[in-house]
């Protein structure tokens, strides 16, 4: 019998503050080689959506997201992101746990997001937002609220952005302008309409870019970007399917100009260094923060879940 | 909510025979394009063993395989090969049940080792035999008795040949020769002894080569594979993993000298052309015979199934 995680047994299980340490450990132990992480398949079932299989060892256990991408899923009352996490034993390759997939992905994004909000981010920074408050978006913004702050949210939904400041202890911005202007502003939109025209950061912003995760989407235009200092969570991925990939094929930006947030965090590459300096960190999500939420899950998992009789 | 069979539930929902057609439409579907079969992906936690994240695409669904390889853990009282299956919609992503991985391995080893054998054996084979009745070998044994025979079986352990002999209705072969002189030869090892060294088939025999999963290991010497007509599943993953990938090593054999069993099926490519010759299929185990197996038991799913609250 291995227990299963639904989507609220994790949030029992795991706080937005326990995983921010936990994803800050996993992107320590990953800088340092000590997690490894295989690149992921994706599997396609275009025009619809596709399927990604998300391999990661680490901490004594290996990890598999199942999970998928299906964006037109809400139009039919279906959510665009679902699947399974199943967690092994390393030493024996024993099943330890399943987890409820898109919950995983929510909590970690929320953590990603702030942990870099927080390593980048000028330490006297006072206002923070989240743009866009879709599942991810209101991860992000329960996770700055744990973290003391009383973030700022838009959303091309007002009434959404109302509904999330209430839920999580936040404000609606009044306009997205007054949300793009906050000292470290969190992003998590499609990605269909740029965010960031170039020249539109001012001096000592943070901005933490979580979505725009396909093909051909931006939060960010590729000359802002370029003109920024650019961190991201792992070189490979961001490089290929992240912002930072269409600043590389405009010959924009190359390995040497960008920073893994990891090398960051274990002090081997520096962060911020003025206070005038515009940081932006892209994340694409890595299979590694998926297997610091669970093993974070597996440590305090309560006595009540459901058993899958493997 | 989604199904889990376990085992015993896949067992009584999808019978041997029924197996055995399943895995023969989903080698005419890959040979034919209609499903398709991303590389897999090994996640290496050795000297125990490793994790092999396995996706397939076909007939409507997305399938993804997390299994693992541990061949110390019987020492352990645990099983070699454990894990999880998954199946999907792949109009929507969403999950539509997961199946025990060891249960689905065994019941399309042993579908794909016999459908080998009665496409490539001769029509006029007389007797069929086992050697090695671990799991998949007894799996083996089962689907040679489903289809009519009366196998033949040969263990290393002649307690165990007893006791398969007994589960399936064969007959315990008094030497490893008499096994190994039979019409149709399915071999089921660890493959670290060598059954067929150079010279040793008889003209008209046909082997079915399901065992020696893992570098170094082999049933037949690479010189009596080179002499005979190769086939296996599929040329990527025999070339690079199976019986044939030592004499592709040796040059003994090349792309030109190896058909797969799928367009033998298809009639794309001839199967045996006389009597007396030597047919070899080298099985490394496919995916879409996963998905052949985990479609066949979503058809014919038993009401009474333990749920996964997805």
């Amino acid at each position: 019998m291995i227990p299963f995680f639904t989507g609220d047994a994790l949030r029992r299980a795991v706080s937005p503050e326990r995983a921010l340490e936990a994803v800050r450990e996993g992107f320590v132990a990953f800088a340092r080689g000590e997690w490894t992480m295989p690149p992921k398949v994706y599997v396609p079932a275009y025009p619809a959506g596709d399927f990604r299989a998300m391999p990661a060892l680490g901490g004594g256990h290996a990890l598999l997201k199942w999970v998928t991408s299906f964006p037109g899923n809400p139009a039919q009352g279906l959510p665009t992101v679902t699947g399974l996490v199943l967690v092994s034993d390393a030493s024996n390759g024993m099943l330890r746990a399943a987890l409820d997939a898109a919950a995983v992905t929510t909590l970690r994004t929320g953590a990603a997001a702030v942990l870099a909000a927080e390593t980048l981010g000028r330490p006297d920074a006072e206002s923070a937002s989240v743009i866009g408050v879709g599942v991810n978006g209101i991860a992000v913004a329960r996770t700055l609220a744990a973290r003391g702050r009383r973030p700022l949210l838009w959303d091309v939904d007002p009434g959404r952005a109302e509904a999330a400041a209430a839920e999580v202890g936040g404000e609606a911005a009044a306009t997205r302008e007054e949300a793009l202007a906050a000292d470290v502003v969190l992003t998590v939109t499609p990605g269909r309409e740029v965010l960031f025209p170039e020249g539109s950061l001012r001096p000592g912003q943070h901005v933490s870019l979580m979505g725009a995760d396909g093909a051909g989407n931006a939060e960010i235009a590729a000359r802002e970007l370029a003109r920024v200092r650019v961190f991201c969570d792992d070189w490979e991925q961001a490089s290929h399917g992240g912002e930072v990939a269409q600043c590389v094929e405009l010959g924009l930006l190359g390995r040497d100009d960008v920073t893994e947030l990891g090398d960051v965090l274990t002090g081997e590459a520096p962060g911020r260094e003025a206070d005038d300096e515009i940081t932006a960190f892209d994340s694409t999500g890595l299979a590694i923060q998926d297997l610091a939420i669970a093993l974070a899950a597996l440590e305090s998992a309560p006595d009540d879940l459901p058993q899958i009789p493997v």
